[in-house]
């Protein structure tokens, strides 16, 4: 081979290391620098990378360059640009340059997190950055690990409402679905507008989505208390067994808040586990002044927010807490003898396998440790300030334009508009205007009406790219056939 | 701030990006020159690290340097060493150059790949990579996407496993569980030795662990057909439904390879579906000599294998590959209006969400991509086979020394081995080895004998550390207290 491919079994050699990894930090470098050039949404066809590829893996190695040229060929033609500041899709899905080094700090030491012993660093530093975030958002005393909770680090939202409804198939069964299988008898509870990982983890944990109740909203898209309420009593007196309300803070279509304060009462007073999901929203109460958005999370039994969605931190990095640790490991808990150690056996340590649906993990600590650490909570305090004041700049702009509703409370960073027109118009607009290459932005159905996502987030995004975007919806929407 | 901290909104500094980058690349690259100097297993206690640490997140920036000394200070004492070339615990879990490229590149473009129009690049490098593999192992046909397969990248074995279950359970039940739940009469089939990944599973899709049939298995810990087809006719007899068997090559205590031909039979005669686990031996299939390990996986409904374990891939990197992706898809399958677009409507393309769990998913298949063409196929081979070389090696050191006997068939890169002597001298011998710091193994019970497992299978391992880890073996166990 042309190049050195290292580590191998001569040892390790550091210069080759550096020539390689520097190539590609350049690249990298290339990349963030242009990401703004670049159609934001991918304008490739189906199928179109996989014929440019090769039938089978080569038989004999590659030099790097070849790796780079085709990241530039290939690639980049493929890529919906996240990280362009005219990114206004979905939701945010940051990066910064602390978080990718403590990703590939993590990746070189190679480290499996199962076990404490099996890098007793990986998991003491997770607990640590659970609690140092619990702080910094100014969550309830109860989900930090000095008490009977904690928190831990998963891939996603999704695995960590399958997990909260894990741990609360076993509180309201008594242990019975891990023994004996489920049967049909537990009731689960979202909105309406409740995000669709719920009813993927009520079909996963085998409760059935006939079980799972989307109960109505208000007319600012959050959860009726009074709808649930009737709901739980109708099911229990149906001979049914209420297991978990998911109350969501910033739903994914609206960032609507559900009333956590009365809905969280209830579910103590009915004794039912309440997961509450900020996944996107949540990052903002490291601001004092948006604290005020988890009043009554001191009802919750499992919180979860992203730091990979609007904290700095690349994917995967999401935060589950729970109150009582012991609920959630004693639902996820085996130990076959080859992971047996004395550590473990003495219950000298937490070992987060049993805090989580895979077996293995990576080291996911160490980038939310450089983040908190390079940016300071003052540094991330001031880059959510900055997308919110964004967004009230975007949303003043729509408001100028009688073409144009706000069809949603504006909360934080999303804007929920449309056209006073017809849905094919709107879904017309939203087609030219990711077609243009210039913004990319998202949509959604609210009480049949189509409507325009535009969500703020990307670390790169300015006064100019609000403006700019404004002004190309404005004028498209002025263009478009009657 | 002293420091750049970037991306922010006044764009992108290049210069800055490559400063910070680069003083993390020149530490990495010390750390792995060095890996080899620091005892194997951490020898920190439980908290040191939490307690060297504040108790809160600083409220401003702190430099670069600090985080590298920490790095240095706090966090190499709490690492047990994956990566050092005396780490013959548990299973390797590799790393090498164009992995960790592959990976951080990954990082910085920070897409989601939960949909095609996401970041086509994503999928359709993934589908791409999962056919190339699928082509150097010599995996049968029916997996390729080009057919009514595929594969898909996930983050582990247990994820993996849980998939399958999810689509065997959905079609032996007729879809009856996602929609109404379980009811307690679905079957599953493992060995007394298949991973605890399994039992996780059963518990987690709701079908209770006492459905979990753990078949027994012969002198070689191999699964017995005879005794799972009489617990086929036992269990139907009863009543109950078979859903699924999992069938083991390379199980996790002695690398046993239960006999895939005779047991795929049954299960296509029984009409289960069969998920084959060879999540540390399958990457051995690059090299045609190992190719028969395989043989009778054309019967097999779902398959999976772990690059990240000995591929030289870092976590995290499993294949799953299915016979029929519509089952898989149809078990997950969920679409709300925020994530509709034309291209999956039309379906014009795979949406790898439908796929896996969670609905996020990073862009995994850049890592291997950037592997199998640096080290090509040939480089793949040789690295494989210079670890089996090396464990060939250990197992013949130990077949000449009396006092020690071994006792499973050494397959591929694992020993299991002990001293003709009591459990507790066993004990005592391997907790003094990893208490040395210069080598790490890890162990299992077998029929109540407590034994040693020597796994061979990190980059830099080389004869030198073979015959040392020996050495050090021989000499201990002579200093043991009688």
């Amino acid at each position: 081979m042309s190049e050195a491919l290292l580590p191998d079994s001569n040892g390790f050699d550091e210069e080759a290391f550096r020539r390689e990894a520097r190539a590609f930090l350049d690249w990298i470098a290339s990349y963030l620098s242009r990401v703004e050039e670049f159609p934001v949404r991918s304008t490739v066809t189906p199928g179109a990378l996989r014929a440019a590829l090769p039938a089978q893996a080569p038989e004999d190695s590659e030099p790097v360059s070849a790796l780079i040229e085709d990241l530039e060929k290939l690639i980049l033609p493929g890529i919906t640009h996240w990280q362009s500041p005219n990114f206004f899709a979905y939701f945010p899905a940051n990066t910064s340059t602390p978080s990718l080094m403590g990703d590939l700090v993590s990746s070189a030491f190679g480290v499996q997190g199962m076990l404490w012993i099996t890098s007793p660093a990986c998991t003491e530093l997770e607990t640590h950055m659970l609690d140092w975030l619990a702080g910094l958002c100014g969550l309830p005393a109860r989900f930090l690990s000095s008490g009977a909770g904690g928190g831990v680090l998963q891939d996603s939202a999704s695995s960590a409402v399958l997990c909260a409804l894990l741990a609360a198939r076993e509180r309201a069964s008594a242990g019975r679905c891990n023994e004996e299988g489920c049967r049909g008898d537990l009731v689960v509870y979202g909105s309406t507008q409740t995000h669709s990982s719920l009813d993927k983890a009520v079909m996963v944990a085998g409760l059935g989505r006939r079980q799972l109740r989307k109960i109505e909203v208000d007319a600012e898209f959050a959860m009726s208390p009074a709808a649930l309420r009737a709901q739980i009593a109708a099911d229990r007196a149906a001979g049914l067994t209420p297991c978990m309300v998911c109350v969501t803070l910033g739903t994914t279509s609206t960032l609507a808040f559900d009333p956590l304060p009365e809905l969280g009462a209830l579910c103590r007073a009915e004794g039912i586990w309440l997961h509450v999901d900020a996944a996107l929203a949540g990052s903002a109460a490291v601001c004092p002044e948006y604290r005020s958005l988890l009043t009554g999370l001191d009802f919750a039994d499992s919180y979860c927010f992203n730091p990979h969605k609007w904290l700095l931190t690349n994917f995967d990095c999401s935060c589950l807490y729970v109150a009582d640790r012991n609920a959630l490991i004693g639902a996820l808990s085996i130990t076959p003898e080859y992971l047996r150690n004395s550590i473990s056996d003495a219950g000298a340590a937490l070992d987060y396998r049993d805090w989580q649906i895979p077996l293995g993990r990576r080291f996911r600590a160490l980038k939310l440790w450089f983040v908190l650490r390079r940016f300071g909570a003052e540094g991330l305090r001031s880059y959510i300030r900055g997308h919110v004041a964004l967004t009230a700049r975007f949303a003043e702009h729509l408001a100028q334009d009688a073409r144009f509703e706000i069809v949603a409370p504006v909360h934080l960073n999303l804007v929920c508009f449309r056209l006073r027109d017809s849905n094919e118009r709107n879904a017309a607009l939203l087609e030219a205007l990711n077609a243009s290459g210039r913004i990319y932005l998202s949509h959604t159905v609210l009480d049949g009406r189509y409507v325009l996502r535009f969500c703020v987030g990307q670390p790169q995004t300015s006064t100019r790219h609000i403006d700019e975007a404004w002004a190309l919806i404005a004028a498209t929407a002025a263009t478009l056939d009657p």
